[in-house]
């Protein structure tokens, strides 16, 4: 492993957050939800610190060699390997909330298409679906779970912008999708973040399908 | 196992339930109709207790500690576990019908989709279909499989109401749909509550597939 | 094994049937075509004998002692056991091809919509795709291949009039569909006939996706 | 292995090819874009010679004994097996790109589906997507990512008169769609060869879904 590592971080903590990270991933990989390459994950290691993908890897076949530790401006920390050219939209949820641990950016069909589909309207706006209440602080069905859509780009400050856009407004924020692209949401463990993601999947299927059928 | 028993269920009794209950909860998670913890399934023990799953586990992952007893008013037995929020829709069903001894709610797609798309009808009328017949009592394709579709709330005795109002005015009832939610079957084993809710799978996913070819 | 055999038959040669549906049936059971005990498949074994699958058994967990023979008017011999309730289709077949030794009837989705949709129309016209190549005898995408869709009924002697009806009027015929049922097909060898049923399921989904996407 | 080497060729870089192949082939297979034993696959083996797969055999079981070695004319070389109908549409990407050393051919649901759909057009036209990116010299969802569609043909020359043709009139080519059939993919190596093919299921995959949803 060419890591050198802070020596406030032992080894032991950088694998851990390294073995979730490839755990994870290799599940998302077998649901098709990261093709060619794409899709990008982390997780905090303190307070200053976070681990996360190096760019350009298969997903499904993620050791820990694949993991590189970065601080939370997003600058690499004992290696010379490069981090996703997404990284500044992981570390803007650590910086933003003490309290987030893990951070999943996919890239499924159903995220691709939906996110084209209701670029226009700016957010995908859930209702009536017993799902919502994986999310957590959704106790009904009959809350609304809102997830904005923004513009794509090739420069990631724009998008960094918009998140905190959004948040500044006082709007809730789980998740978001980018257009044409994919998903970004996170949660206080990897557990956390795992039950959102498949449940924001399963939600925006829903929402496809019924869409397609109430046309009918 | 935090499990306490009365003296009446042996160890072996419960554990064959717990057993056959975590089986057929890994088949289908595998399928993908248990998103992000939802779902939940029971088995009867004997004429007043049945064995359920404890809330908000992971159901491709259940161990003989994820199962626990209750009596027939949903009341937990011998363990401070916290059954499902929907006990009570099971032990209905035990209470109704002596013969019966599992109950299988899951929340797949496609039962999420169609109990929106039909929750307006109130019912889900299947007709012209052979895999009526997997069904118990069906013996031809020309029968009517009639599915209700009841309203959702986080109330349970609204629903235990509604189910028991179908069933008093002498309505036949194999399974029911509960709108943006999902599906509750049964049988008088787990083997037959499987094929009853593998066919209505089939049934429901041809029934949305022909609804959107009928429109094209 | 409840199976006596005739004294031409050897154990080794009605194993062999036995096994080679077994496996196929396996096959097709992960792939979902043969949903809640659905399906039944059948071997040649000689002039005047088939081996068929008993009714009623899980496709996908088949042994030798699921297989039965019958004669070519569809008894059973040496065993008590009771063949498919249509068994009748399988026979005709081996009576009237004696180079036919493999009859697949599955239950898929596809199968299923598709018959519903083309039922009114009787058969389901396919042209310009390369896949029908697959289908022996087929050797451009510039030829027709029609596959009836037959009303369906439970009783067995209509089905085969229908057939024999379509055959004595001189029309080509490779496999039937039977209205919200299923398929049905056949070929000199197992491999021949489980390539005619992947080619000619390919083709039906080819054929309804088209139909929804030239809709919109 | 009947298959002789010429001097200049040492078994083990055969060996290297043929079981990169069938690696690959066995992993679209499991996908299911190769049904009925249609589609092929190549690699370069020198400057004169590629390893292509012999004719109708199951894309999902190759072995050393299912790859042949043919010269850049399309003929056989040291072996009697007649290779892959479609040789030509190999050799001539080996021929027109010294660069080029892994060529696959497959035949999905989608790719099918998409090239009849849009054969009127005479091509596929991407953009928007981010996933535009996996294919090599595609640095934005900005740009556009042609795929042309060809007419169908059981006569392989007027396939690569087409191809020709589209090359020498300046535009660019990653792939192409043959209409009712398949795709056709290459790269520097059989990674980037797979990225590709990857990429574009899941755009195509994309592009229809978005379709159907824009239409209701």
């Amino acid at each position: 492993m060419s890591q050198a590592l802070p020596a406030t971080i032992p080894a032991s903590l950088f694998e851990q957050r390294a073995d979730a990270i490839a755990d994870a991933a290799r599940e998302l990989s077998v649901l098709g939800w990261t093709p060619a390459t794409s899709s990008n994950f982390s997780m905090r290691v303190d307070a200053d610190h976070a681990a996360i993908t190096i760019s350009g890897r298969h997903k499904g076949r993620l050791g820990r060699d694949d993991i590189m530790l970065i601080d939370l401006d997003g600058n690499a920390v004992g290696t010379d390997a490069r981090p996703s050219a997404e990284t500044a939209l992981h570390t803007q949820v650590y910086r933003r909330w003490p309290e987030m641990n893990a951070v999943l950016h996919t890239h499924s069909r159903t995220q691709s298409v939906a996110s084209r589909l209701f670029a226009a309207d700016g957010a995908v706006r859930l209702q009536g679906w017993e799902l919502q209440k994986a999310i957590t602080g959704y106790h009904t069905h009959e809350s609304v779970l809102e997830i904005p859509v923004f513009p794509n780009t090739q420069h990631m400050p724009e998008l960094v912008a918009r998140v905190d856009a959004w948040l500044d407004a006082g709007k809730p924020l789980h998740a978001y999708l980018i257009d044409g692209h994919g998903i970004y949401t996170w949660g206080r463990d990897m557990a956390e973040t795992q039950r959102h993601l498949e449940a924001l999947e399963f939600l925006l299927d829903c929402e496809l399908d019924l869409k397609k059928l109430r046309a009918s």
